[in-house]
């Protein structure tokens, strides 16, 4: 089965948004073992739209199309394919009721542009969107396949996952298993890990491995073919453990998972409750640990303290510290790691403070960050960055450092 | 003139890497008054790659190539356009002298595929490469013009922003100027926006308009063509002055602003200072504050307070209001943004509180959400909504929703 997907939407064509639809899929069906040959971007125009799916039709037998599928009138992917295939639009009326259910919880209006949202190809399947209103649907015509998904990647990528994905997978003859595996390494840049385990890479074929860094992580996806699952599985785990002997203190986890995930399990485990004082991250820290549905039971709270005068009156860091040491220093890290967790009773107090950017601060240089884990019963510890990136990279990289050190110091109160 | 980017490179159809190149190059050709068409993208395989080029040379008079002007075996877009224009290969040797001194300076022995490198269309235009190794060159040929630029998104943008940008000048017949403005909305559906403005959109010609939502905002992008550069301007404005005429009070910037720039203006202009009180948001509202340089100094700080207990030890919000109204509540809101404001001594407190989901809390259910706003000397308000997204989108347009209260609220005492 090879495959083209067909992006939908002048909004890409003029740049204002970056086809990320097509990425996520082109993984999706690279995984399935379904090969694709070409992505084409195509306007909010019928005529140019339908010329694309005739070339698409000439070299591909699953055309996959992103965008469209919304109410107004620059929406026109159902209609042009509908005509393309003389295929009807008939109303979905399990759509219907659900955009007319959207509307009343949200105490929002419905306009008559919204009912064309629930209208589908005749004999299509239907893919229930669980998180917006426009479904989406495949359809199987002349042997070839044509599934229409939304646009929004947050509508998209959830709908593929849970209804797009198994709807191929039934239109596949499989002979190969094909089986896939993320690890996730922090601490060590692509170049180096490369390096680590460049024999491996080089005499790769199956599993085939490769590397992706993104935001000072690496991940490595091994890929593995094979007529039985489990030997499939087996190839994977021989060149994963492979691969840990080099590079495994680096190691923090598979596939979907996060440092932050990760951290929330650690704490878990322990059956600790966690507070943060947060300057240089401003937030970010409780903000993406709570982005993590049931996190909330694990954190007590925190406190954001952007001003000396906060940071002193309100998380009682010593005046001496402060005039002294200055706030970007280990002993006010610690400071606030420690007040955090004694002022709202929690048994972990974590804190961020440093220079962010784009102006150096206290005579320290821009990405100068000192970390403060306060673990109940243990001293406190502190980590000193020095980061390169941006203003908000060096943010981003703060919080998955401060994940991988309370990760790691949870580990040793587990081992002791 | 039309245009056609074809990205050329296996790693994009394996969904390795975005195609951001093709969002760069469309926002510089849309700005240039070029018009894009479709973008495609193929891999490293010279068959479907020719098949690629005679597609687009039947619907489109400039065709950039980005990608595959590498050393390595696969690179092969200079090979394959060669071969079908019947275009020869030539050494140049200003390039072949960098790509020697590129070596020289960094110490590394260069390999023999690197002299590929040097190879450029005979009787084509030489883009300097100033960051990488592989020119870059542009070539016309039968009215049509083709442009090869590297993959590597440091090395193709400066290219075409030094290089490329005035060799396509250099061939287009300019007679219009275009002109182009967003105006950005927020509080308004897409399809209630399209629907205010219907009669616009339908008699839409010049300027055109292109609505696109996300995450609870949506923009209309004016565009207008003219000879006169003053008229295009005039056309836009008459547009504009007829879309706020029908939606004004949705309205809230042009271009690349935000909600969260809109209101640091409106503080910075009050001279006051801010601090919020965050439960359902986790921390969200003060991180994207503080992602704005400069906006720490009119930030206090702020409290997350996840647990019942820090709302009340810390953040003294009244027991009885817990025990009888609940968090999810508009007292509980508004004690929060009052004593959040009176603790850290800013002007301005802001407060979170509701059902994030992906469970109902106190009996509301998921999207219900309270924000409070304490103004100095003003009246406490507080708001009521009922989002109907995910855990994540809910956060998220609670902090936008609070940014529009607030920036209204600042507006309020400006006006008093």
């Amino acid at each position: 089965m090879n495959a083209e997907i067909i992006a939908v939407g002048s909004e890409l064509l003029l740049g204002q948004i970056v086809n990320t639809n097509a990425r996520f899929l082109s993984v999706q069906l690279a995984e399935m073992g379904i090969n694709v040959y070409y992505h084409t971007v195509v306007g909010d125009n019928p005529d140019r739209l339908r010329s694309a799916i005739q070339i698409a039709e000439g070299r591909a037998d699953l055309i996959i199309f992103t965008g469209g599928l919304g109410p107004t009138k620059d929406d026109l992917t159902k209609e042009t394919i509908s005509t393309h295939l003389g295929k009807k639009l008939v109303t979905d009326e399990n759509a219907m009721k659900s955009i007319e259910l959207y509307f009343e919880r949200t105490e929002r209006i419905m306009t008559e542009n919204n009912r064309k949202q629930a209208l589908i190809l005749e004999d299509s399947f239907v893919l229930p969107n669980e998180h917006g209103m426009a479904p989406g649907m495949c359809l199987t015509l002349n042997e070839r396949t044509y599934m229409l998904l939304p646009g929004p990647p947050k509508e998209m990528e959830p709908m593929f996952l849970k209804f797009g994905h198994s709807a191929l997978l039934g239109k596949m003859d499989r002979q190969d298993q094909i089986v896939s595996r993320v690890l996730r390494f922090f601490g060590i840049g692509e170049a180096m890990l490369e390096t680590e385990i460049e024999d491996l890479i080089d005499k790769q074929s199956n599993p085939t491995i490769a590397p992706l860094a993104s935001d000072g992580e690496v991940t490595l996806r091994l890929t593995a073919k094979h007529s039985i699952f489990e030997t499939a599985i087996e190839l994977i785990n021989q060149t994963e453990a492979e691969i840990l002997a080099r590079a495994g203190q680096y190691f923090y986890g598979y596939d979907q998972t996060s440092l932050m995930l990760e951290l929330t399990k650690a704490i878990i485990d322990k059956g600790w409750t966690i507070a943060s004082a947060e300057s240089l991250t401003g937030g970010m820290f409780q903000q993406e640990f709570t982005t993590i549905p049931g996190a909330g039971s694990l954190l007590k709270g925190g406190i954001v303290c952007y001003t000396n005068e906060v940071k002193q009156e309100l998380l009682n860091v010593n005046k001496h510290t402060i005039e002294e040491l200055g706030v970007v220093s280990a002993q006010c890290a610690a400071e606030m790691a420690e007040n955090v967790a004694k002022l709202l009773n929690a048994d972990i107090g974590v804190s961020f403070t440093g220079v962010a950017g784009p102006d150096e601060l206290e005579g320290q240089p821009v990405g100068t960050v000192f970390i403060g884990i306060s673990l109940k019963g243990q001293p406190t510890i502190t980590e000193k960055l020095h980061l390169g990136g941006s203003r908000e990279a060096n943010r981003i990289r703060s919080v998955k450092y401060a994940c991988h050190f309370l990760i790691n110091a949870l580990k040793k109160t587990q081992n002791a």
